[in-house]
């Protein structure tokens, strides 16, 4: 019986995937009298991957691992207005237009009547509550819960304060490592429907055999999903 | 009557713009073949200041309009190499190891019998988190909210959130424009106990002449001030 629903919001709710690759190739541009673009992106996801526990999720923190693959690749000839240009890559994008998923603002607003609809999301504080309260989905959804990282206790820890049952609870997003499988183990349902783009780093294998995980194609499969499932609020 | 009290946590519970402030010296420092200290200083400020909105708080912002500003003083002939070290002056910045405040860890521990206690906190989410837990406060705090601004907005959430009103709500912390003003205009109570350095963003006069305001000099002086106010949990 579910009652409440978690939405993870970027490649679930709206669009950032696109915004991140047109920087991964910007960057690729940038280098490219340097190094091809292969050794650019592995360079670039393994100063990412070292970052990671110091700067979290982000815009800010991949702008910051941009500038230092550029200035590791060059040897630290690169000039410094081409290091400029990736400070103006990164204001783009915290300034880019939230655009919707298709079915996203119908199937948001379909579903308030019926369920508690919470946004769970990692990534910059400020950038993702803008983007919140930019995609007008705030005038259904209560809350929006922006996390450092999106694990089994930070999960447990916002349905806790939400005071919602695991069980009672149906996560929907489009990474297996941050938004299915935690909620599978704490005993929730998980809806997986994947972005045709996707971070290496979040790209896992779907749990085993759990009659709990869902895979959809797009939100708005979701309402005829839920309605044998449904319990009331 | 007061049952419920809240902690700004950088420069009231532990140690921060002295971390900020040494970055700043070798910041000018860096830039002293360049311009004077004076300059340097108001160049980083204004870069600050016209970032803020898109960047928020913490130390991944200040970096990044650090290494812009570096940028811009130098036009574009700063070596590579030098922003480098900016970028490992960030890090160093938020791998620094937690240094309570004078009396902070005593004061929580005494208030944590007869009082919520909520440390509430702009800046970097994952950072924030991360010397939360580092504190060794959170034995005492259950709560450490991380928002991306102190305004009357965000206070009323995070109030509402935790079910306390604002008039059995008292605030503490050494912002009178983020921790003090907010919480006066919403009805709360609130001690401002000065930190010897101070961000010039965040340094605004005291309310006028109002009862619910209080200023201290040291945390150790809370419980006092705090005996003939207080009100059953």
């Amino acid at each position: 019986m579910i009652t409440a629903i978690g939405f993870d919001a970027d490649d679930t709710l709206w669009h950032s995937e696109t915004i991140f690759e047109d920087y991964h190739r910007r960057f690729q541009a940038l280098l490219a009298r340097y190094h091809d673009p292969k050794t650019v992106e592995s360079a670039l996801y393994a100063t990412e991957m070292r970052n990671l526990d110091l700067f979290g999720y982000g815009v800010k923190s991949f702008a910051l691992s941009s500038i230092e693959t550029a200035i590791e690749l060059t040897r630290g000839t690169i000039p410094a207005d081409e290091l400029r240009a990736l400070i103006q890559m990164a204001k783009e994008m915290l300034a880019h237009p939230v655009e919707l998923l298709d079915g996203a603002a119908e199937t948001i607003a379909a579903l308030a009547t019926d369920y508690r609809l919470i946004v769970i999301t990692k990534g910059d504080l400020r950038h993702q509550e803008r983007k919140f309260q930019r995609s007008g989905l705030a005038a259904h959804v209560p809350h929006c819960d922006v996390v450092s990282e999106k694990d089994n206790a930070t999960y447990a820890r916002v349905l806790a304060r939400h005071g919602i049952a695991p069980e009672n609870f149906l996560m929907v997003g489009n990474s297996m490592r941050s938004d299915i499988l935690p909620i599978i183990e704490l005993g929730g349902h998980a809806v997986h429907i994947p972005y045709p783009l996707i971070w290496a780093h979040e790209n896992v294998p779907a749990p085993a055999d759990c009659p709990r995980f869902h895979a959809l194609t797009s939100l708005r499969e979701l309402p005829a999903l839920l309605a044998p499932l449904r319990g009331p609020i």
